[in-house]
């Protein structure tokens, strides 16, 4: 079985073992190593191993002997296949160990490798990544867990090492809706502006100049979106951002103006047709976050 | 003709005039009147004058005679068509006169009253407003401002009594523009965490802690959507968010998931196929803001 040669008091350090280095898993094994973990990484080609073997960490010949090694067991891969090619090589070793899987994918992927590790006699907890690389080991990357209650607490030191941290419950699918749903919210924002860089640049004005105010204006969001929650939550809708009313009357002006210059507008038409059937069901003096009560899934 | 009743250095004051008194021109008029402005006020019902009288202002019979009262003239209507018929009943009234129209409207309706301006002797202002009334007055409401730049300067003092205010060039339509883009951006992240806030629900998370997080990691966005804007701009895109070879693998999680739910999915599905067309083209190793170079109008 692979050592560690992180030094003096390795026998006391706490052992993790790292199982998939490209850039994150790579990034995430020298952070335990540097940190003093009894650190083993295990690639399924050797090469990537040569710059963490240099770093301190044990090199472990197979996936089974990097399990073998700790308690701690951390799977950074490409995708769900390779996860499960993976855990199906583990054999034995896996009993008794706790799996810490970051590697992408979706909630149901996320239970089922839990239940498939409750059936080897494993803990399962899942990880998704908020972040890049070179942020591994700082507060500026963020990791949602969910599973195992137990194996979260009895391992949240280590897994603090990586970056900021939070635990999502029980459900080991948490993490990963949690990761969707942060990452949608971002990417309904992010191609919605790009759209509306087009419409700037198609009215001549400079793209940097107009973003520079639309982040000044980002500080009024966060209490708005609070405010908006809490309206879907207690179904008390007040005007926010104006009564839907007045705000239908501004829509029309927005779409054909986009149409006109030949941008997208796909999400403007949505909310007037949104706002028009608020305001003939009788709610029209109703604010923006009211629209929530038509989206799907109702209920 | 009507004449201010602001008090002991009324004929040294500036005046000022507001045509037009639901809720946001009301609170116009109010905080001139109130900040000692000889402010004349004229409305098509006239009961909604009597409180602005009680303030101090003077209430004009006709529009014209509110114009003629005095060299600014403020518009704040209920829409474009309620703005012609107005300026068409002026006659020469208008002559010499600087208008601010801030009543809701398109780019083209704002460039068009600007043209009609011209043609009668006057100047022309376009303003919209980006807060609510009760704000009026105060630095928490945002007014940009387009057309004549001479006009603006020298009633810029006057103008600056009602909020945080911006010029935006020579073009009367440049302030509709400034508008409805940052409305877009707005509505675009609004609706989108609309739909996830569904998505959260039908996964049993509590909607306002989920708010929450997504609250605290707003703050990521503004230097985010800046170095968007100038990967945009130079045509060089970084992989921002990550590559796009990544970030595609993680998107048919993200779409057959929320199918699952019912939860919609129409932006998802538009990144979705934007990253697999760069992709197609080689710049799979771009990040996010590459996408524009697929949006419409391009070029």
């Amino acid at each position: 079985m692979a050592t560690s040669t992180t030094g003096g008091s390795a026998d006391a350090a706490p052992r993790v073992s790292v199982l998939g280095l490209g850039d994150m898993g790579s990034a995430i094994a020298r952070t335990f190593a540097e940190r003093g973990y009894r650190t083993t990484v295990w690639n399924r080609t050797a090469g990537k191993a040569a710059p963490l073997a240099e770093a301190g960490a044990a090199v472990a010949a197979t996936a089974a002997e990097a399990t073998q090694a700790s308690p701690l067991v951390v799977v950074c891969l490409l995708d769900t296949a390779a996860v499960e090619q993976v855990l199906a090589s583990l054999g034995d070793a896996v009993e008794g160990r706790v799996l810490v899987n970051l590697t992408s994918g979706s909630p149901a992927q996320a239970r089922g490798h839990a239940r498939w590790a409750g059936e080897h006699g494993a803990d399962y907890i899942d990880g998704k990544i908020m972040g890049d690389p070179p942020y591994v080991g700082t507060p500026n990357i963020m990791f949602p867990f969910s599973g195992s209650r137990e194996a979260f607490q009895a391992h949240e030191a280590a897994l603090k090492e990586l970056g900021t941290i939070a635990y999502h419950g029980e459900d080991a699918g948490a993490a990963a809706v949690e990761f969707m749903a942060q990452v949608a919210v971002g990417y309904e924002l992010l191609i919605g502006f790009l759209h509306t860089l087009r419409l700037v640049r198609a009215e001549g004005v400079d793209a940097e100049e107009f973003t520079g105010r639309v982040a000044a204006s980002m500080a009024g969001y966060p209490p708005l979106l609070e405010s908006m929650a809490k309206a879907v939550k207690t179904g008390e809708y007040g005007p926010d951002l104006g009564s839907l009313n007045v705000q239908a009357a501004l829509m029309d002006d927005m779409i054909s103006h986009r149409e006109s210059l030949g941008v997208e507008a796909v999400r403007m038409r949505e909310v007037k047709r949104l706002m028009d059937r608020r305001i003939a069901d009788g709610h029209g003096d109703q604010g923006f976050s009211s629209l929530f009560e038509l989206l799907p899934p109702r209920g």
